[in-house]
């Protein structure tokens, strides 16, 4: 099993020195976690294929097969957000690979063909949608919209896929891939710190979802501008962020604002705007309506109060996944027993769950500490993890 | 007098589509400027020298003339804030020049050299502190921090003064140049509301002063980390911006905190780091002082309810500046009498008032706008200004 070696050329890629890893869809970084993983399936023989959304897929097909049908789905993603950890995301598509490198090392010749995915843009951090490669392959998200998504420097989607050529007009829902695809299995780091044993299987995923606040002021000088005279977009966005956390509490949710955007940014210039994205979760849809509901009562009053203009804008909202399905099951008869949990991080087994039976694997995060550097999982849990994941897919493709 | 002509070469430079400009030291746009005011001083057969500092000076020499001696400088700064509107620093430098037009037209002739003035870095924009030019030349900030001082992206002072071609070495007080300048006399539009005729002369600079708060907590994963758990720092960020509007309102100052960088910024991540700067005014510096306590008493204690640490690092701070001199009321009986008002603003005039006899002109602003695009003076009350400028020049260059 090649395990280590393929950590020590991973690891590497879009590492900033003292941060965490920067892997932007579309962008340097990327390009060379797609090189890596191609490399990774030429040397164990597997067919590589990158359908129209920039989703990769690495095929250990049954002799003789002609169209896939039945497949088995594995592997996880390889972009990170900003500073993110190591593991999450390529922790799935490292353990896939080397549970086919155990599985072949025991003899076990597949019945159904057994793919490793790695699907684009799954955090969102530079185009703003999360699982962006599955929503588009799924038909979840309009391809217009998705060509039309910009980047922080605003560059589309679809300019930057083009840049590394791709066909952006080509995007969008590919039923015949996913006609061939019988069940996906997505392994995962676990992002909080409900689990305590190495290894366990997801129940659901919180409904969860991102929107835009737009506070919209008056530009002026910081020295020169009168309290009176003001129209500090500011001033609301920082209510804004105390609300969410009251309402999150409220709703038994969690909020964050994790991401502002301040126009111009000037130390000594008043803002002439504050753009800023919530991120709401809850285990239940109702909860994350109502606290969002809050939040925006609350940000409407206080942009009010200070002569601000303000607007919401949902940019993406995911309905509760529950992973209550027979392959569940399997999984957890399969590993003879396994702690059953729910998560509040999306993934994309959370998008192709309305599509094929979907089922999650966890491996255990001791500090539950995630989306940061610090994010770590012991090898020995994530050894259990490929054990557990080569156990799953033996399992699956053998009957 | 060439007047339209100089804002029509100098307006496009650093201006942004739909925006303000963007004029930030050692780029692309400062050099543009800097050539606009080579070719503008070259026009009129000026002596154009640039200092150790970045500071650029165009001297109308008296004939004959050896080392200068009690020279009358005037002039301000090309840089802006970002998005800066059109008037904020340039009106100074091309007043100075129409003025020097017309003195010329009337066939005026110098006893005494005089010279206009572009002070580099006056916004403090891209290196975090305002007037380094001047304060350099006056050796009211230490050369070696002023060689650290970084932008945004990290690059020193020196390293970008270098790459232009300058030596940061050589930075620091020029005891010299400033023995030779008699007295300084700087044309700016109003930044607030409050003069109601074409021009005024300016009392007093308000004490200002500009903070960094360092917020630190723990980065993690938007969904899965429990609000309990959470070190979240854009919390307490949020209760200072609330706390400095309050604090500003009970001791009559103002203070803004316009400019914020997140870290690592993403939708799906709590922050791991917050910085924020404040900007702090009053008439007094006693009030400035208190509301700066003030913040930081709240700071600390919201930072301390949210497990986030939180340091405060003053950044620059200036002293009340009083023009009440002996070259003021000369200004005045000049124009046959003109109101007379302080501005929260910072200016070179402030740093230079330590060294020598300086006075400031004011041109009306008629919205108060100031550090934003939509900054505007009408053109009659500009002209009001050459003239009112040359007036000044004429009295002090001939006796």
């Amino acid at each position: 099993m090649r395990y280590e070696a393929m950590w020590r050329d991973l690891l590497p890629i879009g590492h900033v020195s003292g941060g965490g890893h920067r892997r932007f869809s579309w962008t340097a970084a990327d390009r060379e976690c797609r090189a890596w993983f191609t490399e990774e399936a030429h040397r164990r023989g597997l067919t590589l294929e990158q359908d129209r959304n920039g989703n990769l897929f690495a095929w250990w097909d049954v002799p003789g097969g002609a169209a896939r049908r039945d497949a088995v789905l594995t592997g996880s993603h390889l972009d990170s957000v900003p500073d993110g950890g190591a593991f999450d995301g390529p922790l799935g598509v490292v353990s896939a690979l080397a549970a086919i490198d155990l599985l072949r090392e025991r003899g076990v010749a597949p019945a159904r063909p057994l793919g490793v995915a790695v699907f684009a843009e799954e955090e969102g951090a530079r185009f703003g949608v999360a699982c962006l490669g599955s929503r588009l392959l799924t038909g979840a998200i309009d391809p217009v919209r998705a060509r039309g998504l910009r980047d922080g420097d605003g560059v589309t989607w679809a300019d930057a896929m083009a840049a590394d050529g791709h066909d952006p007009e080509a995007i969008g829902p590919d039923p015949d891939l996913l006609a061939g695809i019988g069940c996906f299995v997505e392994l995962h780091v676990e992002q909080g710190r409900a689990l305590q044993t190495p290894v366990g299987v997801a129940s659901a995923i919180w409904p969860h979802g991102r929107w835009r606040f737009d506070f919209t002021g008056q530009g002026n000088h910081a020295g020169t501008t009168l309290l009176p005279d003001r129209r500090d977009p500011m001033l609301p966005f920082a209510h804004t962020v105390l609300a969410a956390r009251d309402a999150a509490a409220r709703h038994e949710a969690v909020a964050t604002m994790g991401k502002v955007r301040v126009t111009p940014n000037g130390v000594n210039a008043i803002p002439s705007a504050v753009q800023a994205w919530l991120d709401t979760r809850a285990p239940d849809d109702a909860a994350v309506r109502a606290t969002v509901a809050d939040i925006r009562a609350a940000a409407e009053k206080a942009a009010g109060e200070h002569g601000v203009g303000v607007t919401l804008a949902e940019e993406s909202y995911t309905e509760v996944v529950d992973f209550r399905t027979e392959l569940r099951d399997r999984l957890v008869t399969t590993l003879g027993g396994a702690p059953v949990l729910p998560t509040g991080a999306g993934h994309d087994a959370g998008i192709l769950s309305a599509h094929v039976p979907t089922a999650m694997l966890f491996v255990r995060n001791p500090t539950g500490v995630s989306h940061a550097p610090e994010e770590h999982a012991e090898t020995g849990d994530c050894l259990a993890g490929v054990e557990a994941l080569a156990a799953v897919l033996e399992n699956l493709i053998t009957s």
